[in-house]
């Protein structure tokens, strides 16, 4: 007999089927047991006799025949898909036994660090698996949105042999005889992809060696990243982010209900347009409602960004908000200057409920101009010499965008961690497991990677 | 004006449009001039007066307002989507200048190594943007068929702790203050989650230190994983697999039909099962066709794996073929053993066109059982006390594959190299550039990525 899913057992009263799944509870009453058993569609009650459920505990792997019937009117619970039935088992095998929990799993009244420590395990409550279903339909989302809009998808690599970028701190490799370093975004790739594809997207992980414990930072992350070539404007790429932003939020509340439902979470609030501010509008409005005066600073304050978004939800009804124009020094070598004041840039961020999770701007693909720009940052031409090809034979006016996937998550679902919206999060405390229960790498003895010892 | 795509200009005879594009070929004829304008959507012919387009030369990008107008009937080019149209220009604009090619970009009669050393530029040849479409179409089919049958798509970490599954070569992490390593594969990841969600899978770069060049290999590339609960039989994997496969190519002969003409590049045979044969069986087919005697060996060599090939297109009408139950020894501690014959293992290779481009099997999945062949393959228990977790709280009967993405892509199209088939590949030899042209690590000085020298 074919498996059929839990919440499939609605169209089968009076039938016998087969189902699979985990102990989810046990409750005794005598002779009579009811199980509920939980697979990938949700919980269905079992009702059997004792002796078929001997030391059957919670998590055990079952596979059950048995008859499908209507529950009796009293016993119907509509918290449940398959609240109207129960399974009457006739047959129980075990496919995997199971130790006794740790904790109550169905709770998971844990603090952050017991939850990840115990992630293989803790990744089988609802809670948990919802804001993970929720984490790939967006993904989902974003490409699709993207494939629409005639973007290609290409695989940008994380070796990379130098620090292009600067600014954030990066993680360094053994790289056979050589050094090379972990990406910090595909920035350079998909721009160099718009030189022959005009419009590009890739997903990728992309690492940052944060040497401090935030709720906002991780060490490896994943980066939605779009790309786009014939610009009218800097500001076509902010439509495009609108365009995606919708999209994964209406597809959020389509297709996973129950997930929101579990996780009590909202989409968050969007007007019928994004606001956009430029960076020094929104210090002087957080100045003028806070007193607060970071108006000549040359970023915003974490609280900064949550002033601001509170003010967007306020006078505009969105919970989602545009700031542009960050200062040309505290961006990147090929960001755009505003054409009106080269002193800021053609850039933006965008922040959802007090926190970015987008960043993006126009690039610069005047090839005289970047190397200029290059020098300027202090880089060395030599060190970007395949990047520069693409300028020098011929690059349109072009910007793009990326998406942080964890922070998004962690924004819509109103997460406190950007660890809980990571499924296997690397800090400077962890790897699965928690770093201070390692040998800590001796420097002297420079502990090497096998094929060192191969080559030498 | 909004710009139009080239291809769209046949629905506009008559009328004026903007487009914009690079030159893909410049033709003076006195003082009446024929531009090739390429961009993402294809060719479209340009008439214009050399004084219009003065100085302009190959790859410039032009923005070029004009009246599409019909060609004479003599001129007209069925070799191209608008070869019944061209575009009488009236004004053009350049947004960007090119430098003389140092190479004819449209026959790009070029050796491998060149053709890297110049990607950004030789990525705009149609031939070589047609590979990477196909890339595109063939991972978003994978991704389709998952979801249509239920799984989950998560992401899976590459920053590991240790050197989990043996076998193939690792790159070494500064990982703070501990040792690290690059992924090589998922494999622990994807049955964590299976756990929980049952039915998963991950689009994700593995790392292999690769000690020699081949044909075959590269230092990073692009493992399509899925992973299943709850089978019946280790055959249900295969059975998947060729869901996959199929669907993949049936996309690509759906959606890329110019791509694979340019190429002249053909989809696979595939006979209505793929052949499945047991890998001893295969050895005995080889020596029978051959006279070569790899009977005892515990793996198919290169050339066996063509021949078996062969040997199943002519028998069976196939280029693909699965072969199964390799020896245990060969295959890492979770793979299941075949319970007619201990020694072999409930494992497959799908070749396709002489080469492995999947490879599967069965798990262990009884926590006792994995244990003990933790010890056997002389691992530390302790280095996998986060994966067995999921096993010690209950895991059905499971198993899995990956399919390595440039392999494939290479396979279908028939391309020599694998590196043709991954945009920016990276090996012993090359990140972007040579590597030759760098300064080789030094080991004493022991060079260090920042956050180090920020530490200490």
């Amino acid at each position: 007999m074919e498996r059929i899913l839990n919440t499939e057992t609605i169209k089968y009263i009076g039938k016998n089927v087969k189902v699979c799944g985990w102990v989810n509870s046990r409750r005794d009453h005598g002779k009579i047991v009811f199980l509920d058993l939980r697979d990938r569609s949700g919980i269905l009650q079992v009702v059997c006799h004792s002796n078929l459920v001997e030391g059957m505990k919670e998590e055990y792997v079952l596979e059950i025949g048995g008859t499908v019937q209507e529950r009796p009117k009293e016993m119907i619970n509509p918290e449940l898909e398959t609240g109207r039935v129960e399974l009457k088992a006739e047959k129980i095998e075990v496919l995997a036994k199971a130790i006794a929990l740790p904790f109550d799993l169905k709770t998971l009244n844990l603090s952050l660090p017991k939850l990840l420590d115990f992630r293989p395990l803790t990744l089988r409550n609802p809670k948990i698996k919802a804001i993970f279903k929720i984490q790939g339909q967006a993904v989902e989302s974003f490409r699709n949105t993207l494939r629409n809009l005639e973007f290609t998808e290409f695989q940008a690599p994380m070796i990379v042999p130098s620090n292009a970028e600067g600014g954030a701190e990066v993680f360094h490799i053994d790289y056979y005889d050589y050094d090379a370093y972990l990406a910090q975004s595909p920035q350079l790739y998909k721009q160099i992809m718009v030189g022959s594809f005009e419009r590009v997207f890739t997903i990728t992980h992309v690492y940052r060696a944060e040497p401090s414990v935030t709720t906002r930072h991780i060490s490896e992350y994943t980066s939605l990243d779009a790309e786009m070539g014939f610009i009218n404007s800097w500001e076509d790429l902010m439509d495009t982010c609108e365009i995606l932003v919708r999209n994964i939020f209406s597809d959020i509340q389509k297709n996973c209900q129950k997930e929101l439902k579990i996780l009590e979470a909202e989409n968050p609030l969007i007007s019928e347009k994004i606001p956009r501010l430029k960076m020094r509008e929104a210090q002087k409005i957080i100045f003028e409602r806070t007193g607060r005066d970071n108006r000549n600073e040359p970023d915003l304050e974490p609280e900064d960004e949550k002033e601001i978004c509170k003010f967007a939800k306020e006078k505009h009804g969105s919970e989602l908000v545009f700031i542009t124009h960050y200062p040309t020094k505290k961006r990147p070598f090929y960001t755009y200057p505003d054409p009106e004041d080269e002193d800021y840039t053609l850039s933006f961020d965008l922040l959802c409920r007090g926190l970015e999770i987008v960043t993006g701007g126009q690039r610069i693909h005047e090839y005289k101009k970047l190397l200029e720009n290059i020098k300027k940052w202090r880089n060395e031409p030599k060190d970007f010499s395949f990047y520069l090809q693409t300028f020098k034979y011929g690059m349109p006016p072009e910007g793009g965008f990326a998406f942080g996937l964890e922070r998004m998550v962690k924004q819509i679902l109103g997460l406190e961690n950007i660890r809980e919206a990571c499924v296997f999060p690397r800090d400077m405390e962890r790897i699965d497991q928690r770093l201070s229960l390692l040998q800590p790498r001796t420097r002297k003895s420079s502990v090497r990677s096998k094929p060192k010892k191969k080559r030498s």
